[in-house]
């Protein structure tokens, strides 16, 4: 199994998964706290999967720490099997998430002729900004698990 | 480079690439022919992501056909670098295009308390079936890609 930049039990792997946490976390809050998040079911789907993707992230960040402060690398081909398994999981419901509700947002702002929700209009935009950043960083982290998977 | 499969030059391989063509077409028939499509940037995008699919699938599919009939293997692992390149880009633009019209189509008819564009809400839903169907064939050509590439 090759050890590269993003790997599990590296500093670029852990990076990519508190990047992961954070994004998601942040898409999670901002639309957790607008009132009218409940009557649209994209962006309740958004929540949700943003949820998850924050405890998988959190999962696998602290698997990254304990094979960095061991200094060890990761070399557990049952285990990786499942983290492919998973990371692809997470980040194809990440992405269906964010287009979704970049789909109504859109919809929202541009189709119907604006925003009439007042403060919540920036928030629906800023949690869909976020859940592509971290749609963008699983995406990432997937794509070079499967490759040392495949290449293991 | 391995052959199993789905690869490029097998019957399995051809078969992927034409129900991508068909999934992606029938989304697209579905779609261009309501009324009010062009009132949905999401919509739109959803016709723009399934014509890309649709030429990209054709040309692999003659790709596959002429390996076959030339009964030959494909062993280039350039070009394979490119059609992985092309398949994800495709694949994550459907998916996109496809989760932003759901999310849509989701809104009008439960969200919204029911779908009032008559004839059209079928078209809708018929659509978005169509596009979903036609990412999961993509991404299976995807994974199959990028495994023999990363393996090869």
């Amino acid at each position: 199994m090759k050890d590269f930049a993003g790997t599990p039990g590296t500093l670029t792997g852990l990076f990519l998964r508190m990047a992961q946490c954070f994004f998601a976390a942040g898409a999670m809050a901002s639309m957790v706290t607008t009132k009218g998040f409940f009557n649209v079911t994209a962006f309740c789907y958004l929540i949700a999967s943003m949820a998850l993707q924050v405890f998988w992230s959190i999962g696998l960040a602290f698997l990254d720490a304990y094979f960095l402060a061991k200094k060890k690398a990761f070399h557990n081909h049952v285990l990786l099997s499942l983290f492919v398994v998973g990371d692809w999981c997470t980040a194809i419901l990440s992405l269906a998430a964010a287009a979704s509700s970049a789909g109504i947002t859109v919809l929202y702002f541009h189709d119907l002729g604006g925003c009439s929700f007042g403060d919540e209009c920036t928030k629906f935009q800023l949690s869909v900004g976020f859940a592509f950043l971290s749609w963008i960083t699983i995406f990432i982290s997937s794509l070079i698990m499967f490759w040392i998977w495949a290449a293991g």
